[in-house]
């Protein structure tokens, strides 16, 4: 990574979890790499991810810049929050008739902002014991679905290093469009690839970086678990999920090769 | 206005109702004036005050862009949408993931879009209704504070110039920001100078655009008539803001000059 920073860059931005597959950066190995090579860069991580799923002293992290999304913590969608580090000097990309505003024009989401605050509060009430147990449903879901369907492997790593809110399996023999749509008719919603890309039916160039085959990241499933999950809402997910691949594989043109008996 | 057209022009934008003082502006014959001059130059009109407030019939408006903020026609705030007509192909300023997202990346703030289009649904059930009822009660509350305040000037056209919804009025010898601090403990909420340059204490840059002094635009409050006042409102307002106007007078160091008896 080291190599990858030299004088031309001006910012190095990084999530502190993978919103696919549920890394956890070393942000503060991170942060020393990139200022034992030029000071001056400035470091932002995208926390969106990490925020209300691991702690974010940002004291401690001692980054530039950091921005978080209201979603991502069950607020109102429409909002989110950029962290600006004191002495750091940004300039705003859109303009607005106001001088107050500093950086963003227009009247403020005031609903969402409190909707968003509320939310905040509430993701910190119960955080070590919702981080245990979201972890707990994380790795039920992860080594069921593993144990009971066969051709799926696991997209990012295991235990500690993983989000504990995040399972992202690969089916392979199947689309993993067609598996979200089954699933969702059984009320489980989840998304195939990233979510953010799951409309343009483009397999996830993460799961393409960390040496996944197109036909593995295609038929791959992006799980979350909240802190409103149960150990039922797992098993039902068990229960439903290995009937619904074999029935979508039945209907796939992508057959496993038959082994010679 | 023409003379203001030349080959350097790209894009002629007016608000279809002046936001501050109601004046309704005659986008056809701007229109015609633009393009008469250069057929090439964009027109784009800030229809956000005149949404839910006059007839706009995108066809025969003919315009290339309009904007439309979901708060001034009393929905969410935090949402806005841009009339892009056929044809006319415009660039994002800031730019996300996905190619599926052509003008604004991240995720779409669904509730809030939910709430925009109800309320467009809302305020246009009984529009001519309401429009009749709104420019009853703002030229009871115009004329009603012209007669019983003196030194008191009404900003922008009367009648069908105006947007039925508007009332602006200056009151000489007194801070505006004193008199919306005053009537808001009396449970009225208006606003001085524009809403929207109120947190900078200057004066509207329309108002002095007009021709209003300093002083004058000081002193003007910004009123506004929903679908939902009564006139049992309006006389409220009436009752009150007399007592209000003379109390910040008497305490102002602005004074009209004594009249020699």
């Amino acid at each position: 990574m080291s190599a990858h920073v030299d004088k031309e860059t001006l910012i190095v931005s990084i999530a502190a979890i993978n919103h696919e597959i549920g890394t956890i950066q070393d942000m503060k190995a991170i942060r020393d790499i990139v200022r034992d090579k030029d000071e001056a860069v400035l470091i932002h991580t995208d926390a969106c991810d990490a925020f209300g799923r691991i702690p974010l002293d940002m004291k401690n992290l001692d980054v530039d810049l950091a921005s978080f999304s209201s979603h991502k913590v069950y607020g109102p969608k429409g909002v989110g929050a950029l962290y600006v580090r004191e002495g750091i000097k940004i300039e705003p990309i859109i303009y607005g008739q106001l001088s107050t505003q500093k950086l963003w024009p227009g009247v403020e989401n005031v609903p969402g902002i409190m909707g968003f605050s509320k939310a905040v509060e509430v993701i910190h009430r119960n955080f070590r014991e919702n981080v245990l147990n979201m972890s707990d449903l994380r790795d039920r879901l992860t080594s069921g679905i593993l144990n009971s369907v066969d051709h799926t492997m696991l997209n990012g790593p295991l235990g500690d290093e993983r989000a504990p809110d995040n399972v992202n399996i690969s089916f392979l023999y199947c689309e993993g469009e067609a598996l979200t749509v089954e699933l969702s008719l059984n009320g489980i919603y989840v998304s195939s690839g990233s979510a953010c890309t799951s409309r343009v039916l483009e397999p996830s160039h993460v799961l393409l970086a960390i040496g996944r085959r197109y036909e593995e990241a295609h038929g791959s499933l992006l799980m979350k678990i909240t802190p409103f999950h149960t150990i039922a809402d797992i098993e039902y997910v068990l229960d439903v999920l290995p009937g619904v691949v074999k029935r979508i594989r039945s209907i796939s043109p992508i057959k496993p090769v038959k082994e010679v008996r």
